[in-house]
């Protein structure tokens, strides 16, 4: 039976990759997969002046998929598709609205929605995207990734150019490694102590 | 290293059986573990007129527990020990202050945390508690149970007498099995349509 | 779809109570459960002299179960049945034989089979029943419990009076907390080395 | 503390691209990664008539690694290292023979080892490494993709040219996708026996 599958994870925690590898297998059982992504998110995705909707991962992989924005129904892109041999794949999902993650779960009644993104921002704040996505799917994975400690991250840690950790700012700031770190609570507390 | 542990379920998926599980292994280990219910939950705590807090497993077992209320800080009962073999376990997690997990998680830095609740409401939408939760924890584990129709059930919808599913009302009405179902979506969203 | 899920973890993780609990759940979901444990296991089980077949928690609950001999088939007690409503649960399933594994695999392609049991002996090798059941089992889950150290135990070391390790011996010896310790890695290649 | 970690899957799980993934993430974090693989395992490996030693994923990425023989120990490449920072993979480990995977499991008490693997050859019997691997790994987890009707995919079938299934033959057979199918036991067991 179709399902709402959210798979979250920190920063680099393989998600884009792990996206690309499910599609490929599902594609090679004979699965037609639709790829999303928030128009919001532009990495990997600017080319030309011109956000293309690619999903990237670092280590190598990418894909095209249909950029989504934020006053945007799926159904334009699935009402006419019944086959149900049918995935719909999202990457970056914590950038959808609720209402967005409301509709995938309506789809979800009749094909397989597969969502990728991050659990909290800068802060460990939702985002309004996987707050729904917490909310209502009906399979919550987690991706891990490692610490400089060598535990598991779970923090998404906003940087400055000198590696210090930021407290302040807005919720949303598009950024890589150089803006990020993925830190587990042990080290993100000792860090954020000798800060203040 | 010390964690925060949120263990999530539908209603009926032995979360409280679990605890009292834990507790054992835990202090078989020579572990001193420290029990705690939000004072909100009264199910199978009162006697005499009175919450007495009691941790209960339908299926048979028992505990005694601290309740604490929704203006309580937890410093009061942690502040004295230091002994790194401790442990603290909360049932009905998501009747949680949101200051409350908060506090849990600078607790969870010096001491294992572990919290079993609901996730959602009768409307698929977070407690105060499990909101937090989902947001601190560091490691977030479900507990399943069974819909009838044999799945997954994800879902705790609220009925009435008849076995109706109810979808107005307060978010918190304290229960049982007379007053809530364990579903999965595709049952519950067939129940729900039927209704309208 | 029907599946044959294996529960594994070392002692004292609470797989007979989390047994106990999974056949409320599904019997509270109106499914019939039919219960079964080796008669080679005879904790918790001896009354009167005699092997009653019960399912124990050490924790409290208790379940009168089936006893399987070596030599016998589940075929006898299943064939009449033809109610998809139908679960077959087995405690200490690490002593069944390879041809019973073999026998359950083929009912769980019309009924769910969901066994409890070590994965290993004292020597960390397999148990005849619990190698067929992770060969088998299309569901593999494990039951977690911890060392006095505080990390996931993961070894069952067979004790002596005195509390040491043990490394010769009979691969099978009934007994409880008084002949088996439940412990990590680490932990248990300090005492071995200990001793030598 | 040091792990050994098994990452089990049938064919076309993706197993290598995780590996590659995490090799990657591992390295961000400061580590120095050792990549290893038995030299029975020829795909994605030979060039020029030799094989060169290489871990390649069917969706694109590749990484070279060490070859190891039967006979060989890891010892003579590790004893030198001496930095707290390192970490061990290993890819197609279900070859490794189990003297080999107890070498790995003494290893582990000092660096973490991450082995990925088949779990079973394609008559559901465990290969001599991934049997090991089963007995002594401390953190045992699934890789999952799906087979043609949707269901997660557990049998790696044998098959003919004409994509019939084949169910005798050496347990060793290097193939992909010519050669294998991950199938669930459902499809798997209804294909053999219209066979039969």
């Amino acid at each position: 039976m179709s399902k709402l599958i959210f798979c979250y994870g920190a920063m680099n925690s393989g998600k884009s990759m792990q996206l690309l590898t499910w599609k490929y297998n599902y594609e090679e059982a004979g699965y037609k997969v639709f790829l999303y992504k928030p128009a919001m998110d532009t990495r990997g995705s600017f080319k030309d002046g011109e956000n293309k909707g690619v999903i990237a991962s670092r280590a190598g992989l990418e894909a095209s998929c249909t950029l989504v924005y934020e006053d945007e129904t799926f159904s334009k892109y699935l009402d006419k598709i019944n086959d149900p041999k049918t995935i719909i794949m999202l990457d970056e999902a914590q950038f959808l609205t609720e209402k967005q993650v409301k509709e995938l779960y309506q789809i979800s009644l009749k094909y397989t929605v597969v969502c990728f993104g991050l659990k909290t921002d800068f802060r460990q704040c939702f985002f309004e995207g996987s707050k729904a996505l917490f909310e209502l799917a009906d399979d919550i994975r987690e991706l891990k990734t490692v610490c400089a400690c060598g535990k598991k991250a779970t923090i998404n840690a906003r940087i400055n150019e000198n590696g210090e950790i930021l407290l302040d700012g807005e919720q949303i700031e598009i950024g890589g490694n150089e803006r990020y770190k993925s830190m587990c609570k042990h080290c993100f507390e000792r860090e954020k102590n000798k800060k203040m």
